[in-house]
């Protein structure tokens, strides 16, 4: 069983690569994809290829929807979509991909500090599991992956 | 042609019926649906009904599922959402209904002020349109509607 | 708004005319539906009208199937599936019910004893309320349709 | 012709060996997947990787919750899901697998002895094949694959 | 409970009128559609509206086409299908309806006598139920929204 | 039955009026939806409500985001979706509905004269009728409707 | 591009087996895949796999449903379904899978003589292609792969 | 992550060797499919096989057909749907198209010059981005890919 996981959310710290490394370690047969992480890159794409925009609004609309070929095909071809809130930032692109993916059916998890628990509640509510660590989620797809438990 | 509107986020201001009110008196053939508004009945729902929990995040879990059968269905059953980001809070529940709502194919419009324009470009980027004020908002669903402008 | 209702599962009290009376008091716009609960009708229906079967499991068979054309379209049609097992029998239609409620989207709720609970684990997991009582029903449908608390 | 085959029910018999040494043993192209059917890690896998709960319900809810992401990628992905139901137990989960395969418009294959006929009728009338013995899903997973009867 | 109801198949007997009074007879709640049944205006619909066709290919393929408008509304737009083969002809439209019934997901009856129950297998083994008479057509629709058995 | 029809494409003639006034002349429960068809209205809709643009492309982009909400509700209510395409124009919108009406499964009925046979050949290929004229299109809806042809 | 085909239809003649050595001898990418073909097995399968049935209809319905396991897999995963009307019998299987392969939107071929052209006028209007031969369909299949005319 | 292109449109320049070129030069996982490109086999291909017609509208009819077994898989089954649009010609195919790409979800290019800015306001409005030339297309598609931006 190959496990297609996309992995959406906060980009400013390495837990896109722990989980990664987690899963290398264990083995397992997983893929993952998650959306531009170069934060530059991701805000200036569209301008950068399609020409400029005087108007703020518009220089974000173009790159906005050209980072969503990227978001939306792997979301759309994830068994499991992983959402990570950071301590920072408004971070609604998150909680909109929560949406999709709560929307087309995917297996929903989410991964946040205690501090966001009651302002996550919705979108906790329709996930198959909350997490606080990316150990967690490494331990969750081993075991869904396998059977095994940790320890 | 019967349109339904969904008025999803923010729960602080009177916006939806400045809408509802701006729809009303142009005689348009438009039903409104919304979530539960009353902040501490939307937090404490489940709980009152199903039982008291020690822990919060069951505390919320149980009202956050609860309010969803509510939204979900005024969502699924929408022509069109409407989602307001106030000034304030988190609101992750609005955007995530804004990611529901699109990847359902529903049309989506946004509804906030200048300020927020930066973090919402990705929900922006998949509206049908972005508004700063409700009365923008009923002046899209007259001409919708009935084909006339403003003014 | 209409809120559609299908009632399943145990037949052998009075809990969907607890729910319907509740539900009517309460003025509500709620219409229900559910399969038939006469038992023997249930039971027979198939041979009664298309004719007689030596082997019990055709018989059973052409009833199951024939109880189907109703089951279905009320699931179908539902915004929410009110799932309830009793204290007696296997009660798999019960079960068989919620997966296809879950499968098709639908808004579930399971209503069943404490005893119950660690065999209906994975169907609880499913739903979006969990209720003991018909009145807690009532009182979720109240709420969904008013935003109104009990007491 | 790649068969993706769920084995859906029943932990505590070797079936799902049997049905998969007779598939091996006939040189089918055949994969499959099943739920993890070690059922002390089945149960507590939630709080062993999420942290504890004090309370039962929520024990439970965090395991069938992670399990789910597991058995709905299977059903979700399978051509053929089978059901054992055995001799024991409510089984709940069975049958709730069967309505989801059934709602996904997957072959639904029922396995189970002679006992469980009439309980599990609204069940076999959902299904495209009804079996006693895991031989005999082993022969029809032949025959669909290959055209050979058994003999 | 409105049942929507699609007559399809054999146009050179009365037993969708049977069946129609049949049930206004019992005063149920079922809206009835169906093809356009006078032979010779279907054959030529398309002819006689859009300009004659000098290849018999052509002729028909406009009418069918035309005609599929009606009969695609039909189908799609109902909870039950109702399928009857007669004894003469090929009648492969009717075959043709049920497959897009079945794989629509509709509630299927068909309607034939015991000489077709060999050659129709495949279309009986996709259907809830299989009746050789409009009596029974009716009888079961009574019991699907009343409860009531005859006799 | 009620067929609900979209009328798309060509906005300088009268060809939307004559259908409805046939329709109505012939007594058929028909709803017509359409594009707004004021030129002007539809060209500026999007800058006269939400903020003039400097930028020619946002303009349009604004007002055909805006218009899109009634069309695509329009094509997504209809059973039927006529597309005419006019002597003038590239026309590309009316193009583009009908093509979303085919993957959505409706019925296409596409309206235009001899000269563009060639240059419409796909667009003809995924229609279930091709008129030239109004009059054909109301013939076909009464057709449909009742049975009767012309005549 | 891999071409997934399904070949429905007539058993009796080797039409199958030119149009896959035609494929071959064309080298295309082309996968089949097709009923069982041994009318025998096909008719007895489900009998002699899960038990006899005294009632002739019984013993056909469980053949039926066990060969509807490789049918509809095939229907499903198939881009082109090519559905082959004999000269003989009935063939309501036949006209049942085209019914199924419309509805699921697949590229429907129709292969028949001239003979039934006006028995199949509503099959062929829901196809891309009618054609006579195995080598028309071999030619279009080279065609859709290659762009190469035959000659 | 492996993305599937679909290059629809104008068939004259050569546009899609340039795209396909310069994503192999930057060693992307991109697969790309398109219609024959080829004019005359494209507009004769139906009659060359499956026999001539007298009557230009079923000669292009044919052909129309055979051609969108080709294109709609090619649709179906891509990620990112790229539409040209030339100089010349009325091109409604491209935009028909679209429109299918559209509504099926697919994320859509369109490339065209700026003399066709107001014209394709509705194409443009319904796609994630809008370029001009090739070289932009090739850029993007890298972006996709690898989050690399040009220069």
């Amino acid at each position: 069983m190959t496990l297609k996981v996309y992995l959406s959310g906060e980009i400013h710290t390495d837990w896109r690569d722990e989980i990664e490394a987690g899963v290398k370690a264990a083995g397992l047969d997983v893929s993952f994809s998650a959306p531009v992480t170069d934060h530059d890159a991701s805000d200036d794409c569209g301008v950068a290829i399609l020409g400029g925009e005087s108007d703020k609004f518009w220089h974000d609309h173009k790159g906005a929807k050209l980072n969503a070929i990227r978001t939306r095909k792997g979301i759309a071809d994830a068994d499991v979509v992983v959402v990570r809130f950071g301590e920072k930032y408004k971070q609604w692109n998150a909680a909109f991909d929560a949406g999709m993916a709560a929307a087309l059916g995917k297996s929903l998890i989410v991964l946040h500090g205690p501090d966001h628990q009651h302002a996550l509640k919705e979108v906790d509510a329709a996930a198959l599991a909350v997490a606080e660590t990316p150990e967690q989620v490494v331990q969750m797809l081993v075991y869904v992956e396998t059977g095994q438990l940790p320890g």
